[in-house]
């Protein structure tokens, strides 16, 4: 049960959305620009990236929504989502990629964390100051959404298909179409 | 050195901001919503919650900015301030304000970190629902904004006095007017 008393029965950030319409506006919008706003980094990537980050931070609404939206939106989806859930280091991706889940995975524990040398490694595998840029801002945003959606306890479904009906909105509709 | 080359030599985030218009908006429209709108928590105890959050990671350019965000909007703002750095428990603040910091301190380690006993004394020492709501987002949010702004290696001034124009401008015109 959540912390607090939401309005309706929706599971995660959307009844934090419903509760608390004033902080969902830049919110959603922040989503939007991050995930699907015009980018060289694929809309698939990108979710993949905010998948993989909430996995480490143990938010289930977050891993599992994430991972539907990037596995809708990637060639051989599932098969990459779950190779990078399991070992970024091994899954069916591309060095660029790769490099960008480390520097991701480093935000994660802390800016601190960061290190020249695993920017270099991105930079080396043809990322953009704009990319990394983007892939920093994005693990630190999950590192906030995660601790949003479970820091007020809400509830996420167990099962990966009561997410696919989320992730189809997202895809056709985007972060503030489908509120 | 930060880690992407920025066009300006504006310290922290505002360097970024300057880099990436784009992601500047939401992320400067959330400070302000969070930060500043009407509320029933202050001006000041909002961002000294930044700032403690700002301290627990480390971040240098938050926590010291913050910092002085409150001070300039808080009673006794200095004498507050870093007794609530040094340890919020015995800092010159109400039970309301403690139980409020001892929230987002949880927060800061991660959202199942937070547990219904805080939750709990924050309500009983009259938290509402909203202001829960609200503390835990702005914990998670600088959670976010800490690890944005070292982990793309921007440079924090040393002094307390170098901080006090944005201070300034802060109070007088808040996230989105003074960038």
């Amino acid at each position: 049960m959540a912390h607090i008393e939401l309005p309706t029965e929706s599971p995660g950030i959307r009844g934090l959305f419903e509760f608390r319409p004033q902080t969902a506006q830049p919110l959603g919008e922040l989503a939007e620009v991050l995930l699907r706003a015009d980018n060289s980094l694929g809309r698939g990537e990108r979710e993949l990236i905010a998948a993989y980050v909430s996995s480490l931070n143990d938010c289930d609404f977050c891993a599992s929504s994430h991972s539907a939206f990037a596995a809708l939106q990637l060639p051989n989806g599932w098969t990459v989502v779950d190779g990078v859930l399991h070992d970024p280091a091994s899954a069916p991706i591309d060095d660029k990629l790769k490099a960008l889940l480390a520097l991701a995975g480093e935000v994660q524990r802390g800016g601190r964390a960061v290190t020249p040398a695993t920017v270099a490694t991105a930079r080396d595998a043809g990322a953009s100051d704009v990319e990394i840029h983007d892939v920093v801002l994005i693990a630190a945003a999950f590192c906030m959404f995660n601790r949003y959606v479970d820091g007020l306890g809400t509830a996420a479904p167990q099962d990966r298909a009561d997410y696919l009906p989320m992730a189809e909105r997202i895809v056709d509709s985007g972060y503030l179409g489908s509120r």
